[in-house]
């Protein structure tokens, strides 16, 4: 079951995505404006189930354009270093953290499914991060580690796409690295959370033209997600809508010698098992 | 002149400061749910002076509580190390960084002007940092320095206070010591900007019950407005009602030996020439 938000001839709508094409819900439902207000509701599962009953495809694919899927998420939050050989690629000789390192990126960072990534005049070291998104569906603050994957409404995949000679511009954090507008993507779709298998150990891969450069598994993440939600939401409260990008494996363009940059006309592919294949070109901006 | 966001009864309210009281212009206005719409329509200066004319005092001081001035900006960024005393109190023998620190908060960091700052059971490290914060009025990207400040539609104070311990919690980046809900302050009001003398060279001081502990002018600082601006949009899209935090003068409470922590039924005060004083006290969560 997979919903996505899509333009249509300059409108927005949401959906259901089936085999062959876009089944439009916004006008079955339109108390719920967009994918957020839907999660809002914790009706996500139930639209996902009962919406597909007796409703033909509205567009077929190459019809429409897809959008991220939440377009308007309160917060998007995103690990740093998740995975064991990407916290060793740092080769500062230090130990697995006792946290997890967060920052922030802004919704505008990131386009959806088959748009391209944008790679700007101002740098050639466009670099892609493949990783899973977790979307809250559940408000909570001081969330046990054991209720945490109660308040996860959905899972997607993100390209954590990152411009990274100015990940290390300022004198402390990554932020200007990692909000370009339009050098990340997020899609192609949510697929409802309703069991805790979809997450606990899953393949994820992320290929360049069909090379695989990332390739791990969610069960060696350091911080698990219901590790995450736990440690965020002691200091912030997360809400309905909230994005946690849960960090990317090692194999970034950065760590190859010479680093391998994404240029124009390069695909990039981030895939996981359950959830898809996210698919980005490269356009100079 | 001045512009507020309160509430009344429960119900949210935008309008003008005047030395009686409040003028609630959210009725006179309807089309405009928020100071972010107004400033959306780039008409921030025109309410505030046309407001006053024929209107009395709706709500007297004490009968409403102070919300932060933007109750939902887009994006809030913030300037890490941006006077110069405080680059040396990093000791790190490093000169002046060639570009700036920046990291984000969201806006549920923040309380209104005489709330209480939230010190929370996690850490007894609170600490105040004042500043100065610029609101956004018209978009841009890749905006010249020069056509900067055209770009400002207002200004308002900040105490961007932090939980100190956790700022480096995770291996990069302050964001955890940063966003604990309710642990910064915003306001009292924001004052149009309508000329470069209002953020040119004007003091910036914090106090601690009565206490100066941060005093400095905004003309040392490292990246003044103009170049923040630029610098920013080169890489993401600013936009009406997007505020940047540009940076507090050395002084922190943890800065002094032994650290000087905040305690309940401390008041913090933090006062720029032109933006009045923003006050809020303590106390434990």
């Amino acid at each position: 079951m997979r919903l996505a938000t899509v333009r249509i001839h300059g409108r927005q709508a949401w959906g259901a995505v089936v085999e062959d094409g876009f089944v439009d819900l916004s006008g079955a439902f339109p108390h719920w404006a967009g994918l957020r207000q839907v999660i809002e509701s914790g009706a996500l599962a139930q639209v996902a189930a009962s919406a597909l009953q007796g409703r033909a495809v509205t567009h077929g694919f190459g019809s429409f354009a897809w959008e991220i899927p939440v377009t308007d998420p309160g917060k998007i939050i995103c690990v740093g270093v998740n995975y064991p050989d990407r916290n060793a690629e740092y080769r500062d000789g230090q130990e697995a953290p006792p946290n997890p390192s967060l920052f922030i990126r802004f919704a505008q960072s990131f386009v959806g499914h088959e748009v391209p990534l944008l790679r700007p005049p101002e740098s050639a070291q466009l670099d892609y991060e493949g990783e899973i998104a977790v979307v809250i569906g559940k408000a909570g603050r001081r969330i046990p580690e054991a209720a945490a994957l109660g308040h996860v409404a959905a899972l997607t995949l993100c390209n954590e796409g990152t411009i990274r000679d100015w990940v290390r511009h300022g004198k402390f954090n990554v932020t200007q690295g990692k909000n370009w507008d339009g050098s990340g993507a997020m899609g192609p779709w949510l697929v409802p959370f309703t069991n805790a298998a979809q997450i606990a150990d899953v393949g994820l891969e992320t290929r360049v033209n069909g090379e695989v450069r990332q390739k791990d598994r969610t069960g060696r993440m350091i911080f698990p997600v219901a590790r995450l939600i736990a440690y965020i939401s002691t200091f912030m409260t997360l809400s309905a809508g909230d994005i946690i990008v849960t960090g990317t494996p090692t194999g970034a363009g950065a760590r190859f010698d010479p680093p391998k940059w994404l240029v124009p006309g390069d695909v990039v592919e981030v895939e996981a098992e359950g959830l898809g294949v996210l698919r980005n070109g490269v356009r100079d901006e």
